[in-house]
This record gives C-alpha cells, sequence and structure tokens, in this order.
C-alpha cells in the first residue's frame, strides 16, 4: 500500500444514509422518493482561497462550509459530498487534521463523504456537494419580485477586514482581528436558515463575492432592480458595532460590507408581506436576519444611506480575475 | 463582467433532462423514480495526469472521459456532471477548445454539465459526474466469486507505452507511435458494455492505474484469490499485434499489459456458465472483450503464462505518490 492510500483512509467511514459511499468506482446515493438533488461544486486554492500556512483543520472546515452554503442558498437538506484533494506531498499529519475539521462540520450537517480522488500536485480541494430539496421548494435567483424586501443573514465585511489585516493594509485591535479572522477562516453555512425559509423567500443565493456583486445575480435573473441602504448593510459588519470598538469609519463599514467577500452568508427576498415570517425563521434557525433594501421594478442597483440619499462611493464585487 | 465570467460561459448551455442547469448556486436533478444515483469524482493535474502542452481539446475529452468510465465500471447510465476548473490565466482559446472536446463526449453520451465552479490557480480540472442505476444492479468490485472467469474489454498497455516514448526510454514506428498516442489522449470510456454487463458480470472496475494493481481490489473487496494468463493479458497491446509491427519483445508487453495505467478499460468477472452472455454483450456494446483468467478461492495474485508456468517477472501498480 503505498502513502497514497494511507491518506485516503483519512477520509474512509462506514455510511449511514448512502447506498454505497468510499471504496468502489462510484458511490450509490439512494435520494427519498420524489426528492430533487440539488448539486454544488467549489474549487479551492492555495494562495486565492486560503494561505499556504492556514491550519488545516480551519481549512477542513470553510472547504466543506463554503459548499453547504450553496445547499443553503437552495434550501436543500445536505445528504452526501464527495471530495478531490491534490496535494504536494503525503503529508499524514496535515491531512489528519484536514479531514478532522471537515468531517467535524460533515457530522454536524449528517452530510456523508462519499467518494472521492487523492492525487499529487499544487494543493487545490475540490467539493461537490449533494443535497435534497421537494420539487417546486428549491430557493432560486430567478423569483425576486417589485416590491419583496431584501433581507441578508448574519454579518457581513469581517471576513474581508481579517483578509485585509493579513495583506497590510489595515490594522486592527487584537480582539477584533480575532473575531474577523473566524469569520473568514470558520464560516457557518445557513443551512438551518435555508431551509427554514423554504415557501418564504422569493429568491436567495449565497453572499461569497460580496453582497454587490452577487445581488446582481439575482437582479438579472428576476429581470429586476433594487435599493440597496448602505447603512442598514454597514450595520451588519460585527466589527462596526460599538461592543467590538474597531475603530473604523463609516465608508470601510460600507465597503466591507457591500463588497468585502467570503462572507458566506445568504441574501434573499421576501414579500413585504411576510415580514414577521422571515423574522419567525430566523429565529427559528437561530440566525439574526436584517432588511437592507428593496426590489425595484426599474432595472439596476441604487446604492443610498440611512436617510435615501444616493451614495456616491463606488462598490464593486470581487472578481477571481481581478 | 469579467474574463472570469465571460470564461464560464464557455460551459452554460441550455439543459434537457436535468430540472436546474449551471447559473444558480445549486443544480437541481430529477432522478428517474426509484433509481440509484452513481457519482465519481476525478481530478486531474498537470505533469501528473497530462503533459502541459496538450491540445486542450483531447484533454476535454479525456477529463470527461476518465469519469464516465467510473460509471461504465458500475453499469450506470450517464445523466450529468460538474465540472470545477483552476486556470493560471484566462485563457480564452484554450478554454473553448476545452469545451468542445468536452461536451463532444458528453452529447455523445447524453451526459448533461449541470454546474461547477471556475477560479485561477494551477491548472487543474476537477469533475463529477453522475449516473443512474436500477437498485441492486450496479456491477460492485465484490462479487467475484471461485471459478469466475476474469475479463477485460478492449486493448491493454497501449497508453503506457506512448508514455514510454514521452519520457525518451523507448522508441517506436511512427505508426504504431500515433496509435499508442490516441489511446493514451483519447480514452473511450466503456459506457455501453457496463451497461450490457449489467446482470452478467458478478464484479467490476475500470482499469486506470494498472491492471494487477486495480485487480487486487476485486481480490481484496470479493475476499479471493486469482491466476491471471500474462500471455492473454500481452495479446490485448493492440501495439503488439502483427499488423501493428511494433518490435515490442514479449516482456514489455507482458508488463504494459498487467501494469501499464491509463487504459480506462474494464476488468470484470463472470461466472464461466456466462460466457456466452459476456460475448454477447461485447458484441452489442461493439466492444471486444476476452478471457485473461479466473477466480480462485486461494487468496492471493498468481501470474502464469500462456502454458500455465509462474512468470517471474515482477509487476507493480503505477502510484500516484511513486
Amino acid at each position: 500500500m503505498g502513502e497514497f492510500d494511507l491518506i485516503r483512509r483519512f477520509f474512509q467511514r462506514p455510511v449511514r444514509r448512502a447506498a454505497l459511499g468510499v471504496g468502489d468506482d462510484c458511490a450509490l446515493l439512494a435520494p427519498a422518493p420524489g426528492m430533487q438533488l440539488a448539486v454544488s461544486s467549489d474549487m479551492l486554492v492555495e494562495g486565492r482561497h486560503f494561505f499556504a500556512d492556514v491550519d488545516p483543520r480551519l481549512l477542513g472546515h470553510k472547504s466543506l462550509a463554503v459548499n453547504l452554503s450553496d445547499l443553503a442558498a437552495c434550501g436543500a437538506r445536505p445528504l452526501a459530498f464527495t471530495l478531490a484533494l491534490s496535494l504536494p506531498r503525503a503529508d499524514a499529519a496535515w491531512t489528519e487534521a484536514f479531514a478532522a475539521g471537515l468531517l467535524a462540520l460533515a457530522d454536524a450537517h449528517g452530510c456523508e463523504l462519499v467518494g472521492g480522488d487523492t492525487t499529487q500536485g499544487p494543493l487545490n480541494i475540490c467539493i461537490t456537494v449533494f443535497g435534497e430539496v421537494p420539487p417546486g421548494a428549491a430557493l432560486l435567483r430567478s423569483g425576486a419580485r417589485a416590491g419583496d424586501d431584501v433581507w441578508v443573514s448574519g454579518t457581513l465585511g469581517d471576513a474581508r477586514l481579517a483578509l485585509e489585516v493579513f495583506r497590510g493594509t489595515l490594522t486592527l485591535p487584537a480582539a477584533a482581528f480575532e473575531l474577523a479572522r473566524r469569520r473568514m477562516e470558520t464560516p457557518v453555512p445557513r443551512v438551518a436558515l435555508g431551509l427554514a425559509l423554504r415557501g418564504i423567500a422569493t429568491a436567495a443565493l449565497d453572499v461569497s463575492d460580496g453582497l454587490v456583486g452577487d445581488l446582481r445575480h439575482i437582479l438579472e435573473a428576476s429581470g429586476v432592480g433594487a435599493t440597496l441602504d448602505a447603512d442598514a448593510a454597514a450595520a451588519r459588519v460585527a466589527l462596526g458595532t460599538p461592543d467590538v470598538d474597531a475603530g473604523l469609519d463609516i465608508d470601510t463599514l460600507r465597503l466591507c460590507a457591500l463588497s468585502g467577500g467570503d462572507d458566506y452568508e445568504l441574501a434573499f427576498t421576501a414579500p413585504a408581506a411576510a415580514r414577521a415570517a422571515v423574522e419567525a425563521a430566523g429565529r427559528a434557525a437561530g440566525t439574526p436576519v436584517a432588511r437592507i433594501g428593496r426590489i425595484d421594478a426599474e432595472p439596476g442597483l441604487r446604492i443610498v444611506d440611512a436617510a435615501g440619499a444616493p451614495v456616491a462611493q463606488r462598490f464593486t464585487s470581487f472578481d477571481h480575475f481581478a
């Protein structure tokens, strides 16, 4: 047996729900009768999605978290995933820690590792995740209607603030940096909220490249426009709250909230008549939700301040080829 | 729109069978009622699975072919796949050619691209493929029984011969090299044969790392041993047939057939009573099949020549961390 097979063993466990797990040419999934299968793939690359010296346990968590976040954005219940891993060398200690972080989050969501691939090469992690959703119940990007509210879950912008500290463009007090770093390294996929929003939200996606850029996908798919309250969004930055006292000005808070990226929160729309239902879904899921704008019939995205006046500041999306 | 999005567009086409394709947080698959979903992931890395200067159209073909080969080995009918792609830079010409090769093979098998990811990084291609199979019908590695024949489809060893020419360890006549190179660059996934072998084969897998190494997976999973005829296997090397006249000695032919790797043929077992049924399945699928050994109750793998005498030559598997 080569090191190749030994490494693979860290990921091999008996399956519970799948018909067949790791170890054959294919895994076999048996979706519940009548259910559709939601599928999403994300690839994480060293230097682009994480630093070379990241704690492998945290990287294992994040690699699955960003995929579960896509299931959450569709209102799908996690079922299983595959892992393809390219490693520069067979490093047992690194792989064991990576597997521990990965499988802890998988267990927390009842999401089984059913198969994958291991090879030698530049560090690259590709996960494909599967979830179940009843036909017609998936939250899509195309259902937003004029008059809907725009909502966002959890907090925005903190992961970007941590990144800027690592890049050396920003200095933060130690406690604020630790908080931001946790948001960057261990994002929380909003799976329970996605499930609770079935039948309530008209459109949803997960915020990975920055709110403004991602929200445009909903606007395009739905054929609508939106007005976004930059100050309501800025209020979602954990580091902007008085008890953290990170000393950030409003322009920085707005920028991080609107175009930070790496948030893995849900942005979604719902009719104004459903406000109480959205609030109840947030409480049921244990996830804060906040209204930050409204959908307009007029195309385009208008960014205003708390008083409704246009904001001149420019907010662009984080592009992987920028 | 960034180059990132433009590149993604090469892969975006309307879906036919899936409930939702590329462009949302998840794709939605609607498996036929009662069917199980066979799932497999393969990751291809530059320098390990292909050369940097490979024709991107051929690479597109091969990237999907090696995944379809896993479905074939399970007797599953291709349904859909996701593609995650890491590219050093946004190269439209390269990506368009890659997509053309990939999608041509996908169309030939009715296998839809339903989602994926594109990012910047060292060239890496990760495909996850989905197929349908009725419950209990999947060809597994664990069903081989003492007395079963060992079969292999198509040809063996030619891809490895091409690789050795590229490595400079071997010289071949031009025509023979072209044939071998085609086998290396455009493997043919044995999907039709896998489907035809449902209910006939007792165990199956696809030969990717070399016949001897891969066959051991069947022996371990089934708790059996085998006797393999090295000369019957060597006779499966296309470059060993008289009309090609590549001038290869029997030791080279045996080595390439038994431990060449990159074959993407099916190795499978079936009861001796099913020989006519296996031959008929091969004819129905348009794929040659040949008997190259038998399953024994005694554990271990014994390699013999055409006369039944043990072969002293050593045949090891191709290990990605060797």
